[in-house]
């Protein structure tokens, strides 16, 4: 592992290191902060998974995580969103191949072997960050926007007891169904859509749920919003009964305006689940 | 004057602007966020002025100010830092031409034509703001970053009652005595070093001061400690008996990290003195 950078930030360290990824047999890079406190000793962790176009650099500049994250004595991670560089199998839409990963292991042609994100979040990199960092991995959350909040759901559900708590800001909440999905699932995972049910986040809530709170957070004026697809999470979770809180947010958009406007509730959220005996 | 966008964020509305500027002889950009309270009247403003290479845009998205602002129901403008485009004078250093004005008024060729962001700050941009939104331009403060906080700083001791109080973050204290004001100053201001002293903060202070409360913080891991000459500023306030505060932020450097760490003190500290009777 290497250190590209580090940076004191609200009496932290906002790091950005590089690894060789095995599970993505290219080097990864993503950015880690951790608290005054990770000085002592272990600190909770909450993950942080980006959206489509996004590296690891979007949020960590972007979404004024740090400052509620050092009040609360808590790590974030931020992943990259796809495997990159040459070598790697890209296309040029923005919403495919590059930037896109969608936290999937990809099983087709030319995605297969590099495009393992899935995998990547769920394995690789927490093995990594628990031996290298003063991070307690017994005490995960894990959020995301748009993409990356498909990927924080569909992580948290199919990983029950990895993560006490959930959160997403305008999540993509039902791809089986959309065209930031159906076109993705096609490529990485092909087109017998039994594979793509494990990636939905509608279809998990419905089928086993979550065993701890989750927060969405959707803007009211996300242009996005038929991408989205949120009412079929909202319904998917009130059906269940699960526990949690569906928000759509009155004027906001898709932007970092609004993740930022909310980024303290949904630390503060998290934080009382990662405290909670 | 063009929208080029509005975001709700925090309850108000991060916009970005366009204008045809007479002083700079191009059209120029802007960002302004305005808190709720604007809707039901004027608010007081808080200029934000960038540093070397910035667009209007990098404090708007990376400085975390936002949230901070709404809390206090003050505006913020976020100005560019130089006339760009076709026709406008440049050079291959980030630290001249465009991206790098330096807030003067530039007498030399070839930039005299557009590089005129005193004027363009000090007069042309105030009035517009002033007579297009809700902000009560009574009440007014500024600060800024590196080229930024330089910027701040000059033009609030130039420009007695204009501002009620000013603070910078990382400031260009001394540009006659460094690389980061000699070299600009030589090619904008031309050769005879008299007409520099209006535009070093640190002879600023020693000649006049401010007449309100300064805030100045820098990191003491900033990688630009030797081009800012924060000492000078230090002995020319010391030594000038000037009401305000001169942090030294241990292990801080010159990045948006250092920035979005102490962004709520600058912005509390403004607020008690634009909401003072």
């Amino acid at each position: 592992m290497k250190t590209v950078s580090e940076n004191t930030c609200f009496g932290g360290t906002q790091g950005v290191y590089t690894h060789a990824s095995e599970v993505c047999g290219v080097d990864m890079t993503f950015g880690l902060f951790l608290p005054a406190e990770a000085q002592d000793g272990p600190v909770p962790v909450l993950w942080y998974l980006s959206g489509l176009t996004c590296t690891h650099e979007n949020a960590m500049v972007k979404a004024g995580a740090q400052g509620w994250a050092a009040e609360q004595g808590i790590a974030l991670v931020f992943p990259d969103t796809s495997p990159r560089g040459e070598g790697v199998a890209n296309d040029d839409a923005y919403d495919l191949g590059q930037g896109a990963g969608f936290y999937v292991n990809a099983t087709q042609s030319p995605w297969a072997p590099h495009f393992r994100m899935w995998d990547y979040i769920a394995t690789e990199l927490p093995a990594l960050i628990g031996e290298t960092f003063a991070v307690d991995m017994d005490r995960q959350a894990i959020t995301g926007h748009s993409m990356g909040g498909h990927g924080a759901l569909t992580l948290a559900m199919s990983l029950p007891g990895r993560f006490r708590s959930v959160s997403a800001f305008s999540p993509i909440c039902n791809p089986t169904n959309s065209d930031w999905g159906r076109k993705q699932f096609t490529a990485y995972l092909g087109a017998d859509e039994a594979a793509w049910a494990a990636h939905d986040a509608s279809l998990l809530m419905a089928e086993r749920g979550f065993d701890g709170p989750v927060l969405v957070d959707t803007g009211t004026k996300d242009q996005f919003l038929d991408l989205l697809r949120p009412e079929t999470l909202a319904h998917a979770m009130t059906a269940r009964r699960q526990e949690g809180t569906f928000r759509m947010q009155k004027g906001y958009d898709h932007s970092y305006f609004f993740i930022s406007t909310f980024m303290e509730d949904h630390v503060t959220f998290h934080a009382e689940a990662l405290y909670a005996d």
